[in-house]
């Protein structure tokens, strides 16, 4: 066992810890409090192996899952970005680049390079893994919010063409849960919870 | 796509949330709060995937993830249970079978069967996957505590016997993580922060 290289494995796993403090947009169901980004993870890990039976494409559930656990390690560093907020999309980019150089450079260096890539590839969509494991980030805060009445939609006067906009990503990962999502959409919006400009 | 297996999905998806609301005895880095149930779960499921170089026996990670990720959701109805309290521990079983019946059963049948399956085999430590993530159970809390300077085990007065006895069942998934968590067990012991009987 060599002690350096434990200690820097150790080290990540401290620091990341940090990622259970970080506040989404989002609330849990029932308005309890809103959501951090470790619980999103954990979330959408449990929600690709469940439903992993609509993906497009066959994938590996344990390079997928690993993926979405790391996905927002990130936002330690660079805050969490809400979705439907222009401005903040901007700059998102460079700060999560910065954010992952640091916090990945924590590991030992086939680890870093290995997590680094995982996380580039989930931002690029570039395989099955990462495109089942995106539909999954959209449709885990979607599902929460269809379950509250679209209460996180009505506080930020949210339009159905803003939710169609993220949500259709989803098609790449999945076409089964992006046809079931656009049933939601139109539902939330007949009930006045998304804007139908 | 049938819309009654996806519904019964769902439903389970959006029950475990509440396992973010599950508060746990052991705090954040930095003694910000309670850590709860998904961060805990989260936090070990990487750790599965970043130390698994010192697990005793090779293993499947993908069924080690996702046994981690599911393992306390019986805790939604039987609620947390700390490991250092004999009386709490003595209807354990018996609580946490009966909410994994019921939570599991919200699934379609062999999904149901199959994450109570992954259950019983991680109580049991019967396998590989399921003896490391044990050994990942007991080290993610142990680090967090440890990097606190003991206040957990200080506010609870906690025994280094008893620190042996639940910490060292580390030793069936990983010997070389049982060996490390010993040195700081010692550690914490000189300093005061376990009781030394």
């Amino acid at each position: 066992m060599n002690a350096e290289r434990l200690q820097k494995q150790l080290n990540f796993i401290l620091e990341i810890d940090k990622e259970k403090t970080i506040v989404r947009q989002n609330h849990l169901t029932g308005m309890v409090r809103s959501e951090n980004d470790a619980e999103h993870a954990w979330h959408m890990a449990i929600m690709i192996y469940l439903l992993r039976e609509y993906a497009n494409e066959e994938f590996d559930l344990a390079k997928a899952m690993i993926m979405a656990l790391i996905h927002d390690i990130v936002e330690i560093d660079a805050g969490d970005t809400y979705a439907y907020d222009p401005e903040a999309g901007k700059t998102q980019k460079e700060r999560e680049d910065k954010a992952a150089r640091r916090i990945f450079g924590l590991l030992p260096e086939e680890q870093k390079e290995d997590l680094h890539a995982l996380f580039n590839e989930f931002e690029e969509g570039k395989s099955p893994e990462a495109r089942f494991a995106r539909a999954m980030d959209n449709f885990q805060p979607f599902l929460l919010n269809n379950h509250n009445d679209g209460a996180d939609w009505k506080a930020h006067n949210v339009r159905k063409s803003q939710v169609i906009r993220r949500q259709e990503r989803s098609k790449a990962g999945s076409e089964l849960i992006w046809d079931y999502t656009k049933k939601l959409i139109e539902e939330n919006t007949k009930k006045g919870n998304l804007i139908d400009e």
